[in-house]
């Protein structure tokens, strides 16, 4: 590869040079969603950081292959090894069949998704599609002794694991702690010790969702199946492992737990986490009322919000901050986004309807060379080497605006191939790389063609009141006529009212 | 239910009226895709017949739970015993793992197919995602009598089966023809009899798709997989099940052998079998070469194809047809689809549009009553009632359009609730039950309205090269301005160039 990307790692706490197991092939695991309701913010913010991760990996040479699960059983309330699955009290509540709660969440996940225009894995695969692939791993881990059958359920045993094993390899919690803090629920009674977790829970008369196995009629534990998904897809040892920092403990430990006790590896070479949303700086939950989902967002029907936001309006705002870092969800904070947002996009239509020599000044004595830009470029890729920094990027593509608005107002003289360069590179990283898209598409910028031919034409004419009438008529559609001295152009402006 | 639909049934090669099993709960499974490839026109009449039939279900009272399925597994070429997957052919021909090869295809269906606006099913479950589901059924059958095991393959038992029921009840194919009509192929040496179906495949050493079994490690086979999703979502006898006519034998007779076997039913009440597509006359096959994909037909990147179609033109075009007869596809024939088309859509436009009594004579002596009105719906309830015949259905819009034009044109006087009731009929059956969209959505129309603000202020101020401008710009964009005495319209053109 020619960059020489630095990531961190969650598993050894440190920042280091990334080196994957078999290059240039990468294996990439995400958490996908519990599909028992829509998808909101949290969603969002995760798979928006792994198609970034996915999209520069890619772009700089690597063979990904992306893997996101979708989990339709087993996912229990307060992600517990007790309660009510997720997907059955929805289907209760709903009054339709699991498998139709199933398809309906994964559909408008996938609908929510798409308008955020990030990509689909190249494997989607789905814990109730592999009953099979997950009762071998149970048996494996029954076999080697890691695990014990209770009343027609499987538990993972630490006690025995820990004799070869270290618990807490990856979230660095000791197990007298979690001991401690483990409250004493009713299945606890079945388990050697609290801090053990299902693998396979026996489905009593009322549970609809079940399958055989060999110990009874049952459904497979949540932690048994992204371990066995991985697995699968993947191999017992791949490249990286990401999720929310939500699901570092006990989720992603109880993964790394099996892995080294079937595998003897952590499952995945890097653990990436992405960090929360929180809403006017409280923690956004179900419980406290201030959880906005993505349909609510992009229609603008949530009572904390002042008005609908366009999905790139998100988009840009999870990338401006580093995916580390935790971001505060405000509708002044949105607003905001949307301003950076209008601004780059705006620039990358400058240069791309920007032809040279026609449109700028070319010079014998250029004052814009291509060991210019290249600097510019090498800042944006230092910003995604550095642990997928996108908030760096976009600062870097702030310094490349500047040069466009110079060009654009013919106050600076570039060499053509360096204009070139820069034309190329602004739209890789804008559109590529972070994946940002204009409000719309090609049919009204069709149109909008026509209504500017009009325009100039009443302003040559000075039929004035046709000028401010079209003006007016853009504006309201999120679209800003601008007066240059080369002529009028056309500019995206504000998210029009639905 | 107020109406009295009558439905031709493949079972009984009769039409009589629909009594579901439980009204107003309908169950409907349909044979969906094996995903190896690209969707095509012969999918694409399938789902659309079923989308429609689902919709008029719907529209008149029933509660509808609509299960499709995805072959991800056990679909060997020529749909026959022996032979490759043809899942794993096609991993081998693009160097990809089976499960992308699935999830490549079958994100490209869903896209595809919403673009023709059908509808998603309640439940889309995958053969690989329920192996334990398909086991169980086999396991069944093996304890009745009527399969049994060679090899690590089970087989389903025709002669045995013919003890207690008649082979052909379906298809009304005799054993003895099936029989002499068999060649001899090398898998046919481990079955009693060639028509002997596999229910589980042994899986060689090369075949990567595989699960454990008790027969040990092998897949499952194509008719157990419809056979097993069918009975796990709607139960061993259903109200619907549908396909293409390609599917009806041997496909949907395995499916009625089983379910007799096991259950004593023909797996459903209904059996519904949508009809072909032919490519100038020549079935359309893959080994002819005349073969269209959706998307070669949306993008015109197909050699038959002198430009591109909109979706919206092929789900006119299969719609002026009854489902149970050949469409023969042509260029010529998918342009005159079109030209029907815009008619029905521009006479939704002017009717949305209308308001009374603003735009439309109001009279005391009104000349279009309430009675004209219920008599124009009756005959389109009555096309539908008749078997879902919605090449009657449009020839009863065409009738409405012509009220519509009158209205239009102010030549015919209305009664105001006659003019609501005709809207709001008109409006049913091509946008709810038909399924018709527009070519294009919100954002284009609101400057569209811009445009026509320009244009009416050039016509006044008889600015004649700005009219012609703009009706120029427009036609090249699918928009046709039309003058009448009341001032001037758009109305939906023909579909612009790419």
């Amino acid at each position: 590869m020619q960059q020489q990307l630095y990531v961190y790692n969650t598993l050894t706490r440190q920042q280091g040079l990334f080196q994957p197991i078999a290059p240039p092939h990468v294996g990439l695991y995400v958490c996908g969603p519990t599909v028992y309701g829509p998808a909101h913010l949290g969603h969002a913010r995760c798979y928006l950081t792994f198609d970034t991760i996915k999209r520069y990996l890619q772009h700089i040479g690597y063979k990904v292959r992306y893997v996101r699960n979708i989990t339709d059983v087993g996912h229990l309330e307060r992600d517990a090894d007790e309660g009510e699955d997720k997907i059955l009290q929805q289907a209760r509540l709903e009054k339709i069949e699991p498998m139709e709660v199933v398809q309906r969440y994964t559909n408008s996940f996938h609908s929510d998704i798409a308008a955020l225009n990030i990509e689909a894995p190249d494997i989607e695969p789905t814990a109730s599609g592999h009953i099979p692939e997950q009762i071998a791993l149970i048996e494996k881990m029954l076999q080697q002794g890691c695990a014990y059958e209770v009343e027609g359920s499987v538990y993972f045993d630490i006690k025995a694991y820990e004799q070869h094993h270290r618990y807490g390899e990856l979230s660095g919690r000791k197990l007298e702690d979690v001991l401690s803090g483990t409250r004493t629920l009713k299945s606890q009674a079945e388990k050697k010790s609290p801090v053990d977790f299902a693998l396979w829970k026996k489905a009593d008369a009322t549970h609809i969702m079940r399958w055989p196995s060999p110990w009874g009629e049952g459904f497979p534990g949540w932690h048994t199946e992204c371990a066995a998904l991985g697995y699968k897809y993947l191999g017992s040892y791949f490249d990286i492992h990401g999720g929310g920092m939500d699901l570092l403990f006990p989720h992603h430990e109880c993964e790394v737990v099996q892995a080294r006790a079937m595998h003897n590896t952590t499952s995945a070479k890097y653990w990436i986490h992405n960090n929360m949303v929180t809403l006017h700086d409280q923690k956004m939950s179900k419980s406290l009322g201030n959880y906005i989902t993505l349909a609510q967002l992009f229609q603008g029907t949530h009572p904390l919000l002042t008005r609908p936001y366009h999905p790139m309006i998100l988009r840009f705002f999870y990338l401006q901050a580093h995916y580390r870092s935790t971001v505060n969800f405000s509708n002044e904070a949105l607003q905001g986004a949307e301003k950076g947002y209008l601004k780059l996009m705006n620039g990358l239509k400058a240069i791309q309807n920007m032809r040279y020599p026609a449109d700028v000044i070319e010079s014998g004595r250029a004052e814009v060379h291509m060991t210019t830009i290249e600097q510019h470029i090498a800042l944006g890729y230092e910003a995604m080497n550095d642990d997928f920094n996108t908030a760096k990027l976009i600062a870097a593509l702030f310094q490349m605006l500047k040069l466009i608005h110079a060009l654009e107002t013919r106050s600076l003289a570039i060499e053509e191939a360096a204009f070139e360069k820069l034309k190329q590179a602004y739209t890789l990283f804008v559109v590529d790389i972070l994946g940002l898209q204009p409000f719309f598409q090609t049919e009204p910028t069709n149109l909008i063609a026509t209504i500017m031919q009009v325009y100039a034409d009443a302003k040559q004419q000075k039929n004035y009141a046709q000028v401010d009438m079209l003006r007016a008529e853009l504006k309201s559609k999120g679209i800003t006529i601008k007066d240059t001295r080369y002529g009028a152009v056309w500019e995206y402006g504000e998210y029009p009212e639905v």
